[in-house]
């Protein structure tokens, strides 16, 4: 890798002095497809501004939205971190100074793609102050890198929907083999964080290493079925499709209220309900956004009952992944 | 189902005569689809040819090709016993009388959906010969009560493809729930049986009843893959697809030679190479007849080699499922 991007023609006296962008909030699995499918969401999402410094590396000067929980450190802050490592790819770490201000729109630890959200603003904005000398594809493996660099483990099913927008099959992790699925165009989530903490690493180490072949079965056919749906347009497929018979059932048990919320959702409408990444963020899928409205109003009324707060979203799916605000 | 079907009206005397019918071999799985996927050859299959007689019952009057392993006993052979059961749901069990003649084209015990073929050219036929009363999704039910009798398990991935032809995705067993996906103009089978005994019973018990999560997480990988490759007629992603680490690594065992014909199979350029359902028949995909005539050709030298006889067939999907011949 280090190789060819080191051989990537970048003047640096056309680098931009700032750029403000923004990168969407992701729901990995798609319910049925864990660690290979995820899409991404209209909103929420983080926002990262940069701008050049004359003096070369790389500053964290800001963070918003994060009550204080990330570092400012500039090698320990994802962000931050992956930057420096992408400029060290190109050899501009002596050559190259940026500051840079994160402001987070998402709650941390939300199962909504949080760190990948931030990490891809991050990337894609170092990359358009230098002219964009990498490709989305060549700027993949980064990403994935900053996951490792947050939750321990460097899987792409929050990374590559934020990065590409739209559904994002993940075939292969090694190497990653990343397919475009398609949008139907009605699809509209509806996605709601109670305030409970639900660490990845903790909604990971939950999950059994074996699980019964019978399952996997009902689960790769589930899969098969939701792909199938999808490059059909056919909205009841995609509903039989999008349920998780194998993953739900063990990660449910950390999400105060879960089976109520799905009960919530399925009464109101929604084609599936589940978990959203490792939770404890949840999301309905319908195909009217009056009906996700309605279902966010209603599942965060009845977590009041029980004193959980939450923050609710209602949002299609963003097909154009981060873009630049200013 | 019993209710519904009686009440279909059959005016039994415009029966057919008699009627002689093909129904198409099979390759479940498609190497990385384990119980979800398969499609239909066109050749070899079974053929049924059936009579209609004066007197109220099914008979079996003559097999070929099955070396004797059959029973003519018409309880207990599989054929009969379904054409019976479907008579009786429409009851017409003391109305109808038919004796049939089945002649297998392929071996018992090959992976190719033997019994499967011969399930559905029996339905297909009685079915023809009342006036094609039931369409094929009111079919399949019987078909895979004929593979519970056959095979000790009811699971459709051969009676669904042998009986609509293409490539079938069982979405879900119970209910059962057929996807037909796209199939690739181009994609040519070569398919290899070597004549060693794989019981299907046999090579089902071997698979262990739980799969660690990783692998399984690879093997949907595959297979949502191997969807989004037929729907978008890529034949690079269909290849990269196309590999099974959870079945393939347990059943080969059972297959002597299997790592030297996969071999020989990817030499020659096929795009992916695999145990045919549960073996040991094995089967290349290729898009190139010439190629898959080659393949073919070099797996019986290899296995005539090791003293191994074998059977080989080059052929492309069967898109239209059984027909009829007279």
């Amino acid at each position: 890798m280090k190789t060819s991007l080191s051989k990537k023609k970048i003047n640096l006296d056309n680098m931009l002095d700032h750029i403000h962008v923004f990168a969407p909030a992701t729901v990995a699995n798609m319910i049925c497809g864990f660690d290979i499918l995820g899409f991404a969401l209209e909103e929420p999402g983080d926002e990262v501004i940069m701008r050049k410094t004359s003096v070369p590396g790389v500053v964290i000067t800001k963070i918003t939205g994060d009550d204080g929980r990330l570092p400012m450190d500039a090698d320990k802050n994802t962000v931050s971190a992956c930057v420096q490592f992408l400029l060290q790819h190109l050899e501009l770490e002596d050559r190259v100074g940026v500051e840079i201000e994160l402001h987070k729109h998402m709650p941390i630890g939300s199962g909504l793609g949080s760190s990948a959200a931030s990490t891809v603003a991050g990337l894609f904005a170092i990359n358009k102050m230098l002219g964009d000398p990498l490709s989305k594809e060549e700027l993949l493996p980064f990403c994935v890198e900053g996951e490792r660099l947050a939750c321990g483990h460097g899987h792409a099913d929050n990374v590559a929907p934020s990065l590409f927008g739209g559904i994002t099959l993940i075939r292969g992790h090694d190497p990653l083999d990343l397919i475009p699925l398609p949008v139907p165009e009605e699809l509209v989530a509806a996605v709601v964080f109670p305030q409970v903490d639900v660490p990845t690493r903790d909604a990971r180490q939950l999950i059994k290493e074996k699980v019964l072949l019978k399952d996997a079965v009902i689960q790769w056919g589930n899969i098969a079925g939701l792909v199938a749906g999808l490059f059909k347009n056919d909205y009841d497929l995609i509903s039989r499709s999008m349920q998780d018979v194998l993953i739900e059932p063990t990660r449910a048990i950390l999400i105060p209220q879960f089976y109520e919320m799905k009960q919530i959702a399925l009464e109101n409408g929604a084609l599936s309900f589940g978990i959203s990444g490792s939770g404890p963020s949840v999301v309905a899928i319908t195909r009217d956004k009056a009906m996700a409205k309605q279902i966010v109003e209603q599942i965060k009324a009845h977590l009041a009952e029980s004193e959980i707060e939450s923050y609710g979203y209602v949002s299609g799916v963003n097909v154009d992944g981060p873009k630049v605000l200013n």
